[in-house]
């Protein structure tokens, strides 16, 4: 059914990460274009969906990478169902990519040399300012005075602080539209025998 | 605790409301300033999010109108669970609002001749254009064919057609962020004796 509109065929290459790549240089004079928003499922049940930006794939895979504050809702969320789904809506091209998937937690007490190693990697890849804000108060709870916060010094050379977290989704499902073009395409991941990933799409109805 | 920065005082109105107007306002020059991110829990219970258009607040009320297509898969996890958090980021005035609330699905078979009526109010307002979408094939659904759909005509009096669905949030909380001048506001809704719903804010760290 549907050869002519549909690639049914396998492939261990994502598609659509040479979509979203080409999305983002095609709309990389706007700042906001790496900022998506990430839903995830509350403790108390309820959807939960916010604005964060998008940090790079890891390495040369199809994973994704933001970096977040230990102390977020988002950590307890994640705790209580791994499972997200960014929706990334490029305002100059039109295109939407909503990426669904499981999110690795990487704190600081992570076990594995390897992942401690990218959330070190992903902080000394953030600007000075950027890294400050894990130095902050704890987002979210009341404001108890009007006064500045003290001056904050971070060493430039000083590694990841506690309440520094790196998250990295590994996305099985992306659903892309484009609105100028009116297509939309869904990508679904399988694993093969040897564990490698592989990912299928096809053409569906706007 | 807390008095200097706090508003702790209970109000009919909802002074978040008057901050989403203000934003909208100021970001009037952008099309995509109307967009914002949906988040439902599929019955899968999986995060699912996606770009859906602001169609205003329902009368003189806080509650928001979303227009959508009865075959869409948000319809099904709104049966599943109602409850959905907008996420709503101004990229011209770096403002944010996440909307957390209660979804009325109000399709052609709702029993409730008033709701009728405000499902019939969105349809006509909405472009020829946009109506014309909810009488193409089912979204999702796999294209089989290349060609081009058929001409589709539609009555500019005909009332709305079964495909065509009216949803409307019913908040009751808010978060707002400012990031230009790193602002946080909470805003909680609560029920007085008389039915009547009141709103507390708090100023929290961003």
């Amino acid at each position: 059914m549907a050869a002519a509109t549909t690639t049914g065929i396998a492939s261990t290459a994502a598609q659509w990460k040479e979509l979203i790549l080409k999305a983002i240089d095609s709309n990389s004079h706007l700042k906001h274009s790496s900022f998506f928003q990430l839903a995830t499922i509350g403790s108390n049940g309820r959807p939960s969906n916010r604005t964060v930006v998008f940090r790079g794939f890891q390495e040369d895979t199809d994973k994704i990478r933001i970096n977040t504050d230990c102390r977020s809702h988002k950590i307890e969320d994640l705790k209580h169902c791994p499972f997200a789904e960014i929706c990334w809506y490029f305002t100059d091209s039109w295109e939407q990519f909503r990426i669904n998937g499981l999110i690795d937690v990487i704190d600081g007490s992570n076990s594995d040399p390897v992942k401690l190693q990218q959330r070190e990697n992903s902080w000394f890849a953030g600007s000075l300012k950027s890294r400050l804000q894990y130095l902050s108060p704890d987002p979210g709870l009341p404001c108890i005075s009007d006064e500045l916060p003290r001056d904050i010094n971070l060493d430039p050379s000083q590694g990841p602080v506690g309440s520094f977290c790196l998250l990295v989704l590994d996305p099985d499902q992306v659903d892309y539209l484009n609105l100028k073009i009116n297509m939309r395409l869904a990508f679904r991941s399988c694993k093969s025998e040897n564990g490698d990933k592989h990912w299928t799409s096809e053409r569906i109805i706007p």
